[in-house]
């Protein structure tokens, strides 16, 4: 199954024999307070600095969040959008849980964006859903609904399956559906990661959607957590993981990505791998 | 299916549920002309040294092979295993192509050691399924036979069964068989990597057995190898593979293993990882 996003100009196509695609995942001021500060003042000049970057990096997407407290978040969504859209063409993940932000993002966005995200709960599904369908988007599915998260890999499963349902019930395609199943903190729960590969074995053999990860997640509160969450995505690679959103300046990360994509053939005869380095030296 | 190997006073468990076993590469004197040649002439001095840092550096066996042209190989490896016994009491995988040099390296060995290797030929597993059973030792077996190296992953478990079979006919069980599935170069070939994940899913649903790979192989030829190699590693650990023939000093590669550890809950609450962070601030 193969799900494809485009901007204006640019399109990416997400699937198991294509190269991972990194949707760079700077861009949000949780945890940025400058950031925040900035974009809220109607600054976008790091918003576009950091997209640039990213992509530089190896992003062929970006992750835009616009959750400032207090300030309009729909209208913040909006100006960042057309900031980025004039500093890059790689399609966009709209990043909001705010279903009006996202209602004016999408209407702003010229191409086939992703939306990020929603939950398998009715209340989220019968919100978001209806404006995927009308927006001609595709939009990530987390695996959890209101009951919480649950650590059993066949109940998160049953929430994808629901939500894929219920996203058809609307008209849009499986395609068109990313699934999260959800990466938790290892360093809470040792089991933590077994269960988000097991959930995506069943994923990919049940359902065979594609899927997308918060990956950093599995590495919070650890130290030296690049080689952590790289050694996640290259695993969570081989159980079905086709995207993720992680940063594409992280050099072991983005090292990590690419040399998986020689490792599983989707970078033939290293043609990019050699290149990259040649380019280097 | 666990493997114990010990040397006189240390053991080690390979399993799926046992952090993963690097089998240290360095002391072979293939492509190391100065290394063959200080063995020819009774000087094992950086044998003993390439033992102590592999070691040192976090190689929980040592693969030991003294296949050194026109010298007298059962003698140098007998030698070296001695040499290696008195610097660090990890145990040895005893790593020749030649029976006599295996038998005789057996006779001094103390301990339970691993016999690298036997492959699917009639004459070989007559020759060397013998010597295992006599000396109650394990031994990698290769997914290869008289037809040569199958990309078929299901005939290479064919191979990998057929050798498991007649082990049992000679009373050795199946936890002492390592299976090598074979990594091959995948700057040869695109695919090379897809069919030796393909034959460890076979292995690991159909047989069990623990298994082993010479990783580096992977990487061959290309740029930048330790990216590819831990890549591969990583790949092939949620496929099946329980430990591996590398190069225990190559940071990425050390890193990637024991980041590895933590995220399939092999390192719980990550302790040696902060342990091992701790100590390097």
């Amino acid at each position: 199954m193969e799900t494809t996003l485009h901007s204006k100009t640019k399109a990416v196509i997400i699937g198991p024999n294509q190269p991972f695609v990194m949707i760079g995942e700077r861009i949000n001021p949780s945890g940025r307070k400058k950031l925040g500060a900035e974009m809220a003042a109607g600054d976008f000049s790091r918003v576009r600095r950091d997209a640039e970057i990213q992509v530089a990096a190896g992003a062929q997407m970006l992750d835009v969040n616009a959750g400032v407290p207090i300030a309009d978040e729909a209208a913040l969504l909006v100006s960042a959008i057309r900031e980025i859209a004039e500093v890059t063409d790689v399609p966009l993940s709209l990043d909001s849980s705010v279903a009006e932000a996202l209602e004016a993002a999408l209407a702003a966005y010229v191409g086939k964006a992703l939306v990020n995200s929603v939950t398998g709960e009715d209340e989220r599904l019968e919100m978001i859903l209806p404006l995927v369908k009308k927006h001609g988007a595709a939009v990530i599915a987390m695996a959890n609904d209101e009951t919480g998260i649950s650590m059993e890999p066949e109940y998160r499963l049953s929430v994808a399956r629901k939500i894929v349902q219920r996203a058809q019930d609307y008209g849009i395609p499986p395609e068109d559906i990313i699934i999260d199943p959800l990466a938790l903190t290892i360093a809470a729960d040792p089991q933590a990661v077994q269960v988000t590969l097991a959930t995506m074995r069943l994923i990919r053999d049940e359902l065979g959607n594609n899927m997308v990860c918060g990956a950093g997640n599995t590495s919070f509160g650890l130290p030296e957590r690049s080689y952590l969450t790289a050694a996640f995505i290259a695993m969570a690679r081989v159980c079905g993981l086709t995207c993720a959103i992680a940063d594409a300046t992280n050099p072991v990360i983005g090292e990590m990505i690419r040399a998986g994509d020689v490792m599983l053939g989707q970078d033939e005869y290293a043609a990019n791998w050699i290149a990259r380095y040649r380019a280097r030296k």
